[in-house]
């Protein structure tokens, strides 16, 4: 491909290069530049931050067109990232890069869980502008119109960001599954505290071995909290939450010092 | 199994229930009191905070003794400890979760990447004091005995501390591959700040088909912080940093509200 002057959107997501959420999303980046998509050939939902540190990766261009290439890759979408940038593109660096647009939430602790957000926070750790992308609705074949209308008022807003606010910036942008004209307006949030809790379907197999069925329900330890990405959704707003990678407790480090430092 | 009066601790890794690492830890727990390990049924290293959600888990019993249950999962680390606290251990909560001990450094951004700490985390998110512990050599035979020994006297401090102090605090331990008495102490950091790159080894198949092996190098942007994990283990100290999960770039919030929030 020869490079062009328009901007460059790597796209990448977690439930596979064939999704709905994804072709919506590689549509919608062609609006704002040249595009390269780097995709699992498969569902990896629930994969979070992984490598895949066992087995070899496989990638294969699913098409190439000019202003867009798009490549299926055996691994996580994280993978799909780490390949997408060292091994694909080289010394193309990306002006953004887009991931989803995810079937269901990734709101609230899913964060965590999410291998669409986990691709977006490995782009950001490179130092690059990320966007992941939600719709709370998790049907193969949802409507992603609405989603798609307030993603390119995200990523237009984004894109004309000084340089120096772009660097490093990672958003989970969440959209509810209600109708365009009742969704009202976005609200910049932060994660809603809480956990997930498992209840397992638990079943015996024809060889009379036990096997379980995750099942969760995520329980907000916060519903009333205005601040918060869930209250956000539920009132009807898309729910932008910047997120960051530096997991340090910085609030238990005092406190720790003096309870565990030795030596010296 | 009858319950006793004796601290329940709950053990788990990454590498697989038949490591050398998770057999150390279990020996070392056992000092402190009951102990009910879950663990993969083989290698989920690099896997992070992922769920199986696309297959059901098989979980089997290893052994159980009083006071030492083992059992193998075929899913991931945190499916591990949700499968181990939602259906094995139901009604008894754990005291402490230990994670590890880990083939390997998870300290820096490998904390994100890290099945170990991915367990680790998931446990503090139920709200209980959980350990991960790692050791700086991959070596499947690694020698354990200066990690046991940091790892005894950190997990002796945590067990006394307030009960307020220990709801869902979560250590990220890494101890440098040093004989015991060259090691100086016990830090507490904050995560060394840097990325991981890969240089991809690229090779092809019998069929003519292009992989990839992912073989990456920690960049360091702040090899000369004093408060970092690396700077910690370079200079011969077991590097604690307590981790959190919640995401949200906070430091980000004000200026995007001004940029993104629309409607009312």
């Amino acid at each position: 491909m020869t490079p062009t002057d328009r901007p460059l959107i790597f796209v990448t997501n977690d439930d596979g290069v064939q999704a709905a959420g994804i072709a919506a999303l590689m549509r919608l980046a062609a609006e704002f530049g040249d595009v390269v998509a780097v995709a699992p050939n498969e569902s990896y939902s629930g994969m979070s931050h992984s490598i895949t540190m066992q087995r070899p990766l496989f990638v294969s261009a699913v098409s190439r067109e000019p202003g867009l290439e798009v490549y299926s890759c055996t691994g996580t979408p994280v993978d799909c990232v780490k390949i997408g940038f060292d091994e694909i593109l080289r010394d193309r660096v990306p002006d953004l890069v887009l991931s989803g647009i995810n079937h269901g939430s990734n709101a609230n602790v899913s964060v965590v869980y999410s291998g669409t957000m986990g691709a977006a926070t490995e782009a950001a750790m490179y130092g690059l502008p990320a966007i992941g992308l939600s719709l709370t609705d998790h049907s193969p074949a949802a409507d992603f119109s609405a989603a798609v209308h307030y993603a390119r008022e995200v990523i237009g807003r984004v894109l004309s960001c000084p340089a120096e606010q772009r660097k490093g910036l990672c958003l989970n942008v969440n959209v509810p599954n209600i109708p365009l004209d009742e969704i009202r307006g976005i609200r910049v949030c932060r994660q809603t505290r809480g956990n997930w809790r498992e209840d397992f379907v638990h079943r015996t197999d024809p060889q009379n071995r036990d096997y379980y069925w995750m099942s969760g329900r995520f329980c907000n330890e916060e519903p009333e909290a205005v601040d918060s990405d869930e209250w956000a959704l539920r009132q009807g707003f898309v729910a932008v939450v910047p997120v960051q990678m530096d997991l340090t407790d910085y609030a238990r480090l005092d406190s720790l010092r003096e309870r565990l430092d030795t030596g010296n």
